[in-house]
């Protein structure tokens, strides 16, 4: 099952917000649709979001109307995840050529992310067996599978290899307020494919690694800036302070397209504040009193020093031991 | 309101399950009462549990029959917090002179208690002033006000404190996962006070300090062991790294009764590992899929060189300074 692909003259996802309750795929057969689907995280993570925004215009095109506008407000969807404008601009410069160009290279964009996915995931094996060993307890945050990606996935398809070659022993899964997509999404994924997991509060990564119950974390990037500094998911940020206090790898997974040499360190990048609803409500219960204000920060900063590797579908970068972007 | 008092010949509590959607007194009149509430954090805090445990030892001298059993369970309904041993053995000492003279000491350990909050509030309010100024936005976690006391609180008193100077900006509060203590509890004794503040995601909270939005961290503990290492909820250790990065200072306000110079280090303390259901479970949903498993230590360790000072009501351990218990 794709998370995200072109069928019938559309795109159709998988709704992640009804995870893991119901498998529900839905056909964005307008522009808002493809808009209303990025910002409400229907469709998410950093490679899904390059190949919904290519499709997107490539929606756009065949409609044919206003698809300037069309343009501008997928690629504003979400602001902080790099691959959304690439996504974009990339089929975007097939307008000249019409319609079917512009589908054409929205294609090749998801068939890239196929292809960068097992890449990822056999480099990421490879450098995990590396540094931990045969028998690897890892952590990760957030959601980096096959839901954020076409299939596959980033940080989760390194796991997965690790997991094909016998070298896993178990996955900590922290559940990644607000909005689950550890609990939701990931331990899903790990439960369909038989790995062994367990979910953990956010807040209890850093001292279980201080245990020596975490022989590395590994997890993905929205945009990895010139500098190597690393724009993830909140929390990327604890967990890797966690990691350098036990002394164990601080993995970073994710296709070249993450990758923004145009962004020269993570204070450059617009960090997303969203809505407090989605701290102060859950399955339709107030979390605190009524009347009580949230600050929510969707991503935070990595910075490169705390980061040990950043592994990519054609390289991996060992920042550790002073290899630079 | 108190927390917990003795009226009509038992203990009756706030129910902090039921908060902050009712606010419901309950009489715990047989020691299985007292247990469950202890057990399932009706009563929770390491001042409080102080108090429950004495008045527990003091209502079953009171019913009489297998008070030597009774002792023994109310002292292990949990592990962790050193304070709920500290009541017990304090009042059960007065066994042998009779009901009268156990409750009378559960009753001195209780107005103890209300003295030792004001204490520490002020010597807190002095310290944070000092380290931090006169427009201060101080980071909590979990619940350390009049709920986790008799009145006033711990850590959340030197806030109150603060408040009371003038000298607070706001208060952000995280949301202490998995039961929330600070989004349920924390939030609404500021809000019923009128004390600015913010819900932050767990996570968040280390991003905020290095994104320079936090002047203090103040928090604390279920237990300090002789060497200063802090045993306190979950999510304390990460947010200790954060403020040892940002450079801010780490304050961890608690009674003397949660000082243990019997305990050598934080290695040596039984770290309570809770029920699954907690991060499983919410408002009667599930957060992951039906089957999954969760690993759910209450509390963590955090070393005392991460530390900047531990306040009691009785003095001020400048652990940056080289002060030792």
């Amino acid at each position: 099952m794709r998370t995200i692909d072109w069928v019938d003259g559309c795109p159709q996802i998988v709704d992640q917000t009804a995870l893991p309750d119901d498998v529900r795929l839905v056909s964005l057969s307008t522009v808002d649709a493809v808009v209303d689907a990025i910002r409400r995280l229907a469709v998410r993570g950093a490679p899904a979001l390059g190949v919904a925004g290519a499709m997107g215009v490539a929606l756009a095109a065949k409609l044919g109307s206003d698809v300037d506008d069309a343009v501008r407000r997928i690629r504003a969807a979400r602001p902080t995840a790099v691959n959304l404008a690439w996504g974009v601009d990339r089929a975007a410069a097939y307008l000249p050529d019409g319609p079917e160009a512009v589908l054409a290279e929205a294609l090749a964009i998801r068939d890239g992310e196929l292809a960068a996915s097992l890449e990822m995931g056999r480099r990421g094996g490879d450098l995990l067996q590396e540094l931990a060993g045969e028998h690897i307890r890892v952590l990760t945050h957030c959601n980096t599978g096959g839901l954020a990606t076409v299939e596959y996935g980033t940080a989760l398809a390194a796991v997965r290899s690790l997991y094909e070659r016998g070298c896993l022993a178990e996955v900590l899964v922290s559940e990644s307020r607000p909005l689950l997509q550890g609990a939701r999404l990931t331990a899903w994924e790990l439960g369909e494919s038989g790995i062994a997991h367990r979910l953990i509060a956010d807040s209890a990564g850093p001292f279980l690694m201080a245990r020596g119950q975490v022989d590395a974390v590994v997890l993905g990037a929205d945009r990895i800036c010139a500098n190597g500094d690393v724009v993830n998911k909140i929390g990327t940020y604890a967990h890797a302070l966690g990691a350098q206090a036990a002394g164990i790898p601080f993995v970073v997974v994710a296709p070249e397209s993450t990758v923004d040499v145009a962004t020269k360190s993570g204070a450059d990048v617009d960090i997303e504040d969203r809505d407090g609803s989605e701290l102060l409500e859950f399955a339709g219960r107030h979390t605190a009193p009524y009347d009580t204000v949230a600050l929510n920060p969707a991503f935070d900063v990595t910075p490169y020093a705390l980061v040990t590797a950043i592994v990519t579908d054609a390289r991996v970068i060992r920042l550790d031991r002073g290899d630079r972007l």
